[in-house]
């Protein structure tokens, strides 16, 4: 029987949109055995082109890859400060936009160029649907970690190619998101760039 | 004080992620409403690369504006069919793909590359990061729908310059998807593509 979704349900699922985060400040304590699995489960539920599946999840734990991907937030982080200039330069600088140091799991998720699953369908006229698919497989992970408590944190200031060469994945890889997980070291409602005066939203 | 989200919550959550579905069969009855304007709300709370919001749903009740769209969609699909061949083929000529007739609201979803919201930042090397912030409102908007009961389509085979000029949109702003929604003539736990053969998915 299909499952029914009441109005407590509907509140509940509100909040969770309201209240999920993107994370850059974590506690370093480790995740339950199993969480990743489940939550990975999850993410693979999500709708894909053609039922592509193209999300590839790939699990850092290396300390040396994961200090070259570090490295080249580093580089893109001082070349992304240069374009900015005076006040909006100096509130740059001030900002967190990472938890690579503290957050305890860390995937490089790629979307698979390569895949001969879903037969090509549905993205001969917009071939960016395969990206797509793993964007909601990665919104998907992002509320169910939240759900169970554990932030994300996605970093998009980084240099696709040095990762997934740092990772050795097949060129047909292509990087869509670089994901910090772990508890939050605070909750909030408002996203951090609002609290920081970066951005005020509509 | 941040939600708690208990056991009962998460079940109910996996089993909205399971039971979502890309509907392709729609009953023609209208939303309640303010329902679609709830559920705008709920996608508007999406994450986005440096808060810049960048989605613009335009939502489509025009006659004629669907008509040129559903055109595009029968011109491309036949170019797709024409891909195949053999019992692939014969299978993809067989696929409901979209339920532009019957969906009572329908939607353009939209990329404002124009906007200068966010103020550029996460988006230096990776600039997609723009466009996967539209798929992930997207996704929220779609489970935001099914908590309601109501399913949506994401329709891509499509010309996205057609739709653009079709809904008269600035030229900076990119098609992401057209959305089919409405109450579904059924509910599955299985994907359409898997129950129709086209894949069996992993």
């Amino acid at each position: 029987m299909p499952p029914i979704f009441d109005a407590a349900f509907a509140e509940h699922f509100a909040e969770l949109l309201a209240w999920r985060r993107d994370v850059r400040r974590f506690r370093r304590d480790p995740l339950p055995d199993g969480l990743i699995e489940r939550l990975l489960a999850l993410a693979a539920l999500s709708p894909s082109v053609g039922h592509s599946q193209p999300w590839r999840f790939v699990r850092v734990r290396d300390e040396a890859q994961r200090g070259t991907v570090r490295e080249s937030f580093r580089n893109c982080n001082a070349d992304a400060l240069a374009d900015y200039a005076g006040e909006r330069a100096k509130l740059y600088a001030s900002l967190k936009l990472e938890g690579m140091r503290e957050a305890p799991e860390q995937f490089a998720v790629f979307c698979d160029h390569g895949t001969a699953q879903g037969h090509g369908l549905g993205r001969k006229t917009m071939p960016e649907m395969l990206d797509y698919s793993v964007v909601a497989a990665i919104t998907q992970f992002w509320l169910a970690a939240r759900v169970a408590g554990v932030g994300v944190g996605w970093v998009s200031i980084l240099e696709p190619e040095v990762v997934r060469q740092a990772l050795g994945v097949p060129p047909q890889w292509k990087l869509i998101a670089w994901l910090c997980v772990g508890y939050p070291e605070e909750e909030s409602e408002t996203p951090e760039l609002v609290k920081a005066g970066w951005e005020t939203g509509r």
